[in-house]
C-alpha cells in the first residue's frame, strides 16, 4: 500500500500556486490568513476532501477538518487525525505546512483505493494561521481548538491594518461555528519539514519527533560606566559591551558542554543586543541582551539558565559591572506520545526506512495538540535546513516515504491491521 | 609672582553664568556658537582683554585674540600665545575651555601687576567652536587658524536648522576679518582639564601633556548564517555575534597587553555594534562593529590594529564566518614641543609642584597648533574623570597652581627671566 509520489507532488505544486511569488530558483508563496491566496488554497483543499467523500467542517476560527467514515468504521469511535496548516510566512516555501495536510489527504485516498476499512474515523485537518504571519500569534488555530485561546480573543485579533481575524475569515467565507474537538481525537499525526539539518547531516530520510523543545527567555542587563574612549585608561573602564561579549561567549561554551554531556539538541542563543550609547568613541555604559535557551528537558533548560546567571555575576564582578538576570518566559517542553512514536517506528521498520528520534526546536500545531491527546510528528529532511524561504526544499521521494509511514501509523492506530 | 585663585574662580563662575542650566549639583552651561550665551561670553571676555589694555582682534571665523605689548616689549617679536575656547557641549561644565582662556588672561594681569616687561608680545586666545557642539566639526576655529580648514568652508558650515556659521557669527557681531596667524607664534600654551583620572588616581595636581594621541578607526564586518534559534544545532551555527563577541574580548586583551609592555596609555575600544537581524530567536547572520585605537606612537597603533586584524581572521576561521577588516581613518599622534614641555617642567619644579607627563586621549585646539608651531599643554585633575557634564569639577587650588605654572612657562619663553 503506497501513497502516490506523483499525486503528492502535484498537490504541493498546485497549492504552491496560490499566492505564488516570482523567484529565480525554487517555489515561493505568500499565504496570509484571509488573503485571496488563502481563500483559494482553502477552497481547493475542501474540494479535495469532498472528492474523497469526506464530510467537511469549518470551525469558528476557520480550522478545516474532513472526516472519513468507511462502511465498517464505527462512527462513534474517537478518530485518528492528521494534517498541518496551509498558511505561510511572507515569501515562504511550499512544503512548510502543506506537506502535512496533503500527505494526510493522500493517506486517506490510498486507504480508500485499497479498500481498507478502518475501525476509527480518519480526520484530515488544516489549522488556521500556524505561522502567525498575519496576526503575529503562531499556532493560532490549534490554540483555539485545544482551549489555550478563546474563540472571542482569537476573532478579535487585528493585523497591522487594524482588520480582525473575524473580518478576514468572513470575507473569504471561512468563518464557521464551534471548534474542532481535539480532545476527542484518539491520536494525531503531523508530517513536517525539519527546518534544520540533523536529518540531512546524518543522511537519514525520516525523523521521528520525540518532543517539542521548551523555551526559556531571559533578559540580561549589564551596566558599566559610559566614558570617553580616548580619555579612559584601559584599567579605569567598566565596559558593558566587553562584559556582554564575555557573557555571550560563555553562554555558547555552556551550551556546547551540555550538548556534549547531557542533551544533544540543547541550544542557547543570544540573538539580539542593544548598546547604549552605541557610539564609536564612547566606552559602552549599558547593554541589554536577551537569551533563548531550548531543550526537551525542562531541567536541562533550567540548568543552562542557572549556569548562565552565575557566569554573568562572575563577569560582572571581574569587570566592575552591575548585572541583572531576569527570566521573563518559560514554555515547557512537550513530549510526543509513545503510542504514536511506536506506530511511526513500526511503519518505517516495515518499509525498511531508516529513522532517528529527534526533537523539534520550533513550535508546531502538534505542540498544542500533544497537551490534550496523543500526538506524533514525522520530520522530512530540509535541504540545507532552509525554511520560510523559497529555497525551502525536500526531495519528492522523501515526501512520499513520509506519506507512506504516516499511512501505516494511521492504519495501525485506526485498527486496520487488527483485522 | 602668583595668579590670584579668587580672580580665576570669579572668572570661571561668571563665565559659567552665560548659558547656565538648572542643575541640582555642580555648574552646568550650554554655550553653542552663535547663541546668546556665546555672545555674552565673548563680549565679557573682550571687556576683560580691554581692561588689561590688550588690542583685540576678531578673525573671520570669530576666533578672539588679545595682544599685550609692554613698553619694553619688541612688538615685532613673534609672540607667546595661550588660551583655549569658551564654547561648551550641550549641558557641559564650566572648566572645559574657560580655564585655559582665563588662566592665560590672569597670567597677563599678574605680569602687568608685577611690572614684568616681557621681550615678546603675549597673546590670549579663545578659539571658536572647539567642541563642535553646533556644526559637529571639533576644533573648528583652530583648524582655520592653522590652515587645515578654509575660511569659506568653515563659514558655509550649517547646523541642524540649516543656518550657517557666517549667519550665526554675524548675528552676534563676531564675524571679523583675516585669520589668526598661528604660524607666527613663537609658542603656545593651553591649560585644560584632564577629562580622565590619571592625575586623580596618582594624586598629582598637574600633568604635562607629552603628546595628543592619534586615532585609528577600523570597520569590521562579520558575516555568518542567519538561522532559526530553535532549529539550528549548536554545531551547525555560523553565529556572527558570537564571532564579534570573541573579537571584542580579544581586542581588549591586546590593548591590556600593549599597556603592560609597551605604551601605558594605549587604548582600544569597541563602542558600537549593529546586529542583523537582531531578533531573540534568530542566530545572528551579520554584525558590524567599529574600533577606536589610540596611542601617542603611530607604530603602536598600527601594531594593535594589525594584531586585531589577525585575530579577526582567526576567529572567522574557527567559527566559519566571513570577516572584513577595513581601516577607514588614521589621525597621526602629535607631540608637544620639548621647549614648551621643559618650560612647564621648570615652572612646576620652581614651585615644588609635582607633575607627571601624560598624553591627551582627546583632541584639543593644541593638536592643530602643534602642527605649525611649538605647543605645550597643562592638565589639571578632573574629579572622577567626568567632563562634558555639570558634574565636571577641578579644585580651585589646582586651577590656580596650573595658572601659576602657565605664568612661569610664558615668562620663561617670553624672555623675562633672561633680564
Amino acid at each position: 500500500m503506497h501513497v502516490s509520489e506523483n499525486r503528492l507532488r502535484e498537490h504541493l505544486l498546485t497549492n504552491g500556486e496560490f499566492g505564488a511569488i516570482e523567484v529565480e530558483e525554487g517555489y515561493g508563496r505568500t499565504v496570509l490568513t484571509g488573503s485571496k491566496a488563502d481563500q483559494r488554497a482553502r477552497e481547493h483543499f475542501v474540494e479535495q476532501l469532498n472528492e474523497l467523500g469526506m464530510s467537511v467542517t469549518i470551525d469558528a476560527v476557520g480550522n478545516i477538518a474532513g472526516r472519513w467514515v468507511a462502511d465498517e468504521t464505527d462512527p462513534d469511535a474517537s478518530p485518528i487525525a492528521a494534517g498541518s496548516h496551509l498558511d505561510s510566512v511572507p515569501n515562504g516555501g511550499i512544503f512548510d505546512g502543506p506537506l502535512g495536510v496533503y500527505s494526510a489527504l493522500e493517506a486517506v485516498r490510498t486507504m480508500q483505493k485499497e479498500g481498507v476499512q478502518p475501525d476509527r474515523p480518519i480526520v484530515v485537518v488544516s489549522f488556521t494561521e500556524e505561522e502567525g504571519g498575519r496576526f503575529d500569534v503562531g499556532t493560532l488555530g490549534s490554540s483555539v481548538a485545544t482551549g489555550d485561546l478563546s474563540v472571542e480573543e482569537a476573532l478579535a485579533l487585528t493585523d497591522d491594518d487594524g482588520k480582525s481575524l473575524k473580518e478576514y475569515l468572513t470575507q473569504i467565507g471561512f468563518q464557521g461555528n464551534g471548534t474542532l474537538t481535539v480532545e476527542d481525537w484518539d491520536a494525531w499525526f503531523e508530517v513536517h519539514i525539519e527546518q534544520s539539518t540533523t536529518l540531512e547531516r546524518s543522511n537519514i530520510p525520516l525523523g521521528i519527533v520525540s518532543a517539542i523543545t521548551g523555551i526559556k527567555n531571559c533578559n540580561i542587563e549589564i551596566i558599566g560606566d559610559s566614558n570617553h574612549a580616548g580619555g579612559t585608561h584601559m584599567y579605569d573602564r567598566s565596559d558593558a559591551l566587553l562584559g556582554a561579549s564575555e557573557f555571550i561567549s560563555t553562554v555558547n561554551e555552556i551550551a556546547r558542554e551540555v550538548v556534549e554531556t547531557e542533551s544533544e539538541f540543547a541550544v542557547a542563543t543570544v540573538g539580539n543586543i542593544e548598546v547604549d550609547p552605541n557610539a564609536r568613541n564612547v566606552v559602552p555604559g549599558r547593554v541589554e541582551i536577551n537569551t533563548d535557551f531550548r531543550d526537551t528537558d525542562l531541567q536541562v533548560m533550567e540548568k543552562i539558565a542557572d549556569r548562565a546567571k552565575k557566569s554573568l555575576a562572575r563577569i560582572g564582578k571581574e569587570h566592575d559591572l552591575v548585572t541583572e538576570f531576569d527570566t521573563y518566559r518559560t514554555i515547557d517542553p512537550v513530549s510526543m506520545s509513545d503510542r504514536c512514536i511506536n506506530a511511526i517506528k513500526r511503519g518505517s521498520e516495515n518499509r525498511d526506512i531508516q529513522t532517528i528520534n529527534l526533537p523539534s526546536g520550533g513550535g508546531h500545531d502538534s505542540m498544542n495538540i500533544a497537551r490534550v491527546t496523543d500526538a506524533g510528528m514525522l520530520f522530512v529532511p530540509s535541504q540545507d535546513g532552509i525554511s520560510h524561504n523559497p529555497q525551502e526544499w525536500t526531495d519528492w521521494e522523501d515526501c512520499a516515504q513520509a506519506g507512506n509511514v504516516l499511512l501505516d501509523a494511521i492504519t495501525t492506530l485506526a485498527g486496520v491491521n487488527e483485522k
